[in-house]
């Protein structure tokens, strides 16, 4: 069906033409892309299995490029979509067909550092792992790794609220976000937050942080940076059960010790890493957990020991500690691979984000076992266990008819599931077009109703990445409770005082 | 002024009686309040200056009681405030006249403990320390503690997103509020985030806490709670001037020591509290340090013996380590006593509450001193050192003509010099009515006018706490952008997929 779309639309609309004209007037002909060719190399971001070719693409270098693509998008009531590295997991950057993709990674320039307040500002195309390189020589860094950060951006960062493994610690990117500028849909330049910790008025930004590109463009960021911890120790342990790792996970949480990182993999993944990066995890584990500490050394060795005690007592059968960076990056190596690696014993597979409180890890894990085995598919799981996000990678054979929409049904069953515990449809890949469809199971009518409000205000004619996160396409003028000039009197009471 | 207008209206309008007799038809007539003298209590909260009195007070007991409130006051178009135990200092619950106070402090059950999530949810009406109370058996705690805790409400703190003498190591309300239940200003009941960590969607919580009752009426809350940590030591620290004082907070975090909390006072705080509570602080010092620090047992050791090093290194003249709870009790004493005490050494005072980045404490701590020599008055400066929040406390006389107009002038003047240092005009206190004109130097236009979309969005009648935290009065039909049904064409790409 979108290969149809695609053949259909090799050229874009005559209208989408123009606005490609006035755009080459306004910002330079070398910025903007029509030729279908150019324009192929942008249909679709990290999940291929969506793929849209855009009218235009914008390949903005500076602030002011965004500023007047938007505006001019505005004024021709084209949508417009925004892209960074195009790494996203859910289709947040999969643009309109016939509308302008505006990409941003050339805005790359690192604008401030200031290490006294522990502040940098950047451009929304900068690498994340190059926010920590800059940060180095003076001890800090910026604390949220998604496994994707050596190329990530940090706009993408912003509008998907990305985690990463150390989150479980340091929170996610809207915990690092300090301030932001951002070009609203009608082109209006505004500044969300700033450097102080606490600000007046309403918190924008972190709606904005999460919001998928809907609700404007990005075009500055400031977060802050940590100081890089004084230790850190990192530790592989093998279990038997996946419900001896999951209990020594509530048992370490339960005893107050907050790790940087507590990563766990399946049989199903550790084979599968095996098979790819030859990481030489514990033979015959169930499951392994990756445990890292970090901070003062004093805390981090007694903490560890105390780790240790606790994976004993759950009965694990091989513990490593790492003794040096090379040992630790080896660790790492098996668990960021996982992904990647699962292609190596499955002709596809399709990867999941969903969150369970983790005290309902081991359960949860043996209802996903019972989906896949009715469904007759191949669960290789892999996860931030600290904080009960799962991340299911579904192996499934795409020659065979009908597999990838069973593989996609499973998915969408464990989603069910994370829903029915309490949890949520997505920790950090965001919702996308993926999971729109989702949000209804999420949220009642009334609470995506007042989301919607929150849309249509800043963006009444639906032009910033539309099609996205929201399961029902609306028109805003349907919103209850929308009024037309003059009839509201304000009973402010501002003449009083 | 405010008093002529409260002569004026020593009885509701009869549309607003109106209401009243609705109102007693719908929620039992012992929990509305038409009588002048029982409104009389309602007039104002822990700012006194404003007063104004209701037209109509409801004693809340359920939450259907809040949920048909507000659904009355949106049909007969009269507005509504919320207010809580009454403790806050910017005029947030200060009522409209001839409007609706809701007061939510019947609503005070603790809903659900779940201690192997850390998670408590309870109604608005709930004290802020009965919630550390409450998780105390299981070892956990409620961390944000402003220093009304005894008394001030939670619903209170999510309108304020309060802080407290901890929140330099543990963070805001915002950062310990996982979920509410709110009723919106046409009456709907809707969800804002949930117990998991992260959820799909935009972040309205994070946007609601904080907002100071304009976007709705909170009906319910779930807080994430903290463990107890397992060691907590407090040391006070004398030195004989302000620079050094200011200097050691910097050295401490930039040694990469994160404290549960410094608290500074200079020496007229000092002399206050000393005159109220006997606290015993070291004798002729310029300046006092309140440094506590909390986690494993073995860290707080190793980081105490560094902060002392770190305090002598900056010529601190006395260092008293508390050797019990007494010692401890005693040393918070005079700190969290300081606001009342500065009525034994002067007639009148008012607080301000602005933020500065910490780095440029010695600087700005000296620019007050000008600004109150200048305007001849007293400052006794009491803050939240470690995240650069500033409690000035400006002492005058109200006898003498002009003095409170030259009080609040010079509080004002303190903001102007936060904000320039790119800081913000509240750390804590919120903006309220008090210093709703100072909106305008924090933000610019288009920064103000992004903040009212939201409002309009979910207030369009402008009835939660109408008069409050935006400058400039504005009929929401004004705003830009807004359209009227059928005129915007939503250009998803929904039926793609």
């Amino acid at each position: 069906m979108t290969e149809q779309l695609i053949a259909k639309q090799d050229q874009a609309s005559p209208r989408t033409l123009a606005l490609a004209e006035r755009l080459r007037t306004a910002i330079g002909a070398a910025k903007v892309l029509t030729d279908p060719s150019q324009l192929r190399t942008y249909e679709c971001d990290g999940l291929e299995a969506f793929r849209v070719r855009p009218g235009v693409v914008v390949l903005a270098e500076e602030r002011d490029d965004v500023v007047r693509t938007v505006k001019l998008c505005a004024e021709a009531g084209i949508p417009f979509v925004a892209r960074g590295s195009g790494t996203g997991l859910s289709g947040g950057a999969v643009p309109v067909a016939d509308g302008v993709l505006i990409v941003l990674t050339r805005l790359r320039r690192i604008l401030d550092v200031d290490p006294d307040n522990a502040r940098m500002t950047v451009e929304p195309g900068v690498i994340n792992l190059a926010v920590s390189r800059a940060a180095a020589p003076n001890g800090q860094a910026y604390a949220p790794d998604p496994s994707s950060q050596q190329v990530c951006s940090i706009g993408g960062n912003v509008a998907e609220n990305s985690g990463g493994a150390h989150c479980l610690k340091y929170g996610f990117t809207v915990n690092h976000v300090m301030g932001a500028e951002v070009v609203l849909p009608d082109g209006k330049v505004v500044h969300l937050g700033g450097s102080a910790p606490e600000h007046p008025g309403y918190d924008l930004l972190g709606a904005f942080v999460g919001s998928e590109g809907t609700l404007g463009v990005v075009t500055s960021v400031t977060v802050r940076l940590i100081k890089v911890p004084e230790a850190v120790q990192t530790m592989l342990v093998g279990f038997h059960s996946v419900a001896d790792a999951a209990g020594t996970v509530s048992d370490i949480i339960a005893a107050g010790i907050l790790p940087a990182a507590i990563e766990m993999m399946d049989a199903l993944a550790i084979e599968a890493a095996e098979a790819a990066v030859q990481c030489n995890y514990p033979a015959g584990a169930a499951a392994v957990l990756v445990i890292e500490l970090d901070g003062p050394g004093v805390e981090v060795a007694e903490q560890f020991d105390h780790v240790e005690t606790l994976a004993q007592a759950r009965n694990a059968f091989e513990t490593r500690i790492a003794q040096d960076d090379e040992e630790r990056a080896l660790m790492w190596r098996g668990r960021k691979s996982a992904f990647a690696a699962v292609g190596r014993i499955s002709p596809s597979y399709y990867v999941q984000d969903g969150v369970i409180p983790r005290t309902r890890l081991p359960e949860i894990l043996a209802d996903i076992d019972a989906l896949a085995e009715r469904a007759d598919l191949r669960v290789a799981n892999v996860f931030h266990a600290g904080d009960g996000n799962l991340h299911p990678l579904i192996l499934f054979d795409d020659a065979v008819p009908g597999a990838t929409q069973a593989a996609e049904e499973l998915g969408f069953a464990i989603l069910d599931l994370c829903i029915d515990a309490g949890g949520s449809i997505t920790g950090e890949h965001g919702v996308g077009i993926e999971k729109k469809s989702k949000m209804a199971s999420q949220f009642t009518a009334a609470d995506l109703d007042t989301m919607q409000l929150v849309r249509c205000a800043f963006d009444p004619d639906g032009l910033a990445n539309p099609g996205k996160v929201f399961p029902t396409p609306r028109l805003c003028g349907e919103r209850p409770g929308v009024r037309t000039a003059g009839t509201a009197p304000d009973p402010t009471l501002g003449e009083v005082f």
